[in-house]
């Protein structure tokens, strides 16, 4: 009775990925001139559209052997925690400096201005681990790569990596595609 | 076939919410001097515990009309999304300034040092939404009350408040009760 209620409430896999899509927002100069910024926000505030992209995840990566979800800070905690739930995974995040409290290892990248930095848990990760790592959109790749490097660094036995969206003009994928398999539920 | 392979691996249930408050790491003078830091990614990543987690708001918050489920960034933004996928809500982020790329309203309201503002997308919410406002955990209750205010100025009907954990010494019930009814599935 719980679950059939429960499939009920979600109305399951009544949207399809082109509909959930056709919910993203693009938000010319933002965060700066010349970034068409595709905004997600939209897309997520509809339940159908929140559960369609939950399921499509949940079917490219179920049986995979995965055993953590890592979820890069912030728009990466979105989807990963849930996908982990859901796939027989734990969680963990990928933060900005600071942010964490235990001891962190920490990897450094190139931004459009200058460097940023991302950390994780020394201790969130061994080499039993099997990685799906997830970020929302997949422009030129930095951050990713940044953090598959902190899930190496942890001797992990093997990554996949997963993003909502990609910008397929940036060629973010040819950077990463020497780590593991790629997928995005979408592009531009 | 489908559900039944996906109950499985998620080991519904088998978690209890006293065994979850075990995993949760206590970590001295982090962020600063004097505060004993409760980090919540040492629950996250045991997939039982996550699925503990999520269970537990699910029996709390499933059949009371809640439209949108609101976190708060970044670490309401681990536990929202899912939530709002198994009551049948949609996501909504709270963020801070900068982040958000359409149009905002924002709050600002006073920390330790200083103060810092918080900002909603202007159309995330109406006044037909009943909002589930989630944060990790209520200190003193500063954050989550301009949060409250944010979801106020956009005119939604209802507000319920719920946190992961609650540092009961502090207080930070007191000044949001006012507000809506207020759960959490930890105390300290």
């Amino acid at each position: 009775m719980f679950h059939v209620e429960q499939k009920k409430e979600q109305n399951y896999n009544i949207m399809k990925l082109e509909e959930v899509k056709q919910l993203i927002r693009s938000i010319p100069n933002f965060p700066i001139d010349g970034i068409l910024f595709r905004d997600l926000t939209t897309a997520m505030l509809n339940h159908d559209a929140l559960v369609c992209m939950k399921d499509e995840l949940v079917k490219l990566y179920r049986g995979k052997g995965i055993t953590k979800v890592v979820g890069i800070e912030s728009r990466g905690f979105i989807m990963a925690p849930m996908l982990a739930a859901e796939i027989g995974a734990g969680f963990v995040p990928i933060r900005k400096p600071g942010k964490l409290p235990a001891e962190v290892i920490e990897e450094e990248y190139g931004k459009e201005y200058g460097k940023d930095k991302i950390q994780i848990h020394k201790d969130a990760l061994n080499e039993n681990d099997v990685v799906l790592l997830h970020d929302d959109l997949l422009a030129t790749g930095g951050t990713m790569e940044a953090a598959i490097k902190l899930c190496k660094k942890c001797g992990v036995k093997k990554v996949y990596i997963n993003f909502l969206v990609e910008l397929d003009a940036l060629e973010g994928r040819k950077l990463l595609e020497q780590y593991g398999e790629i997928t995005a539920l979408m592009h531009y």
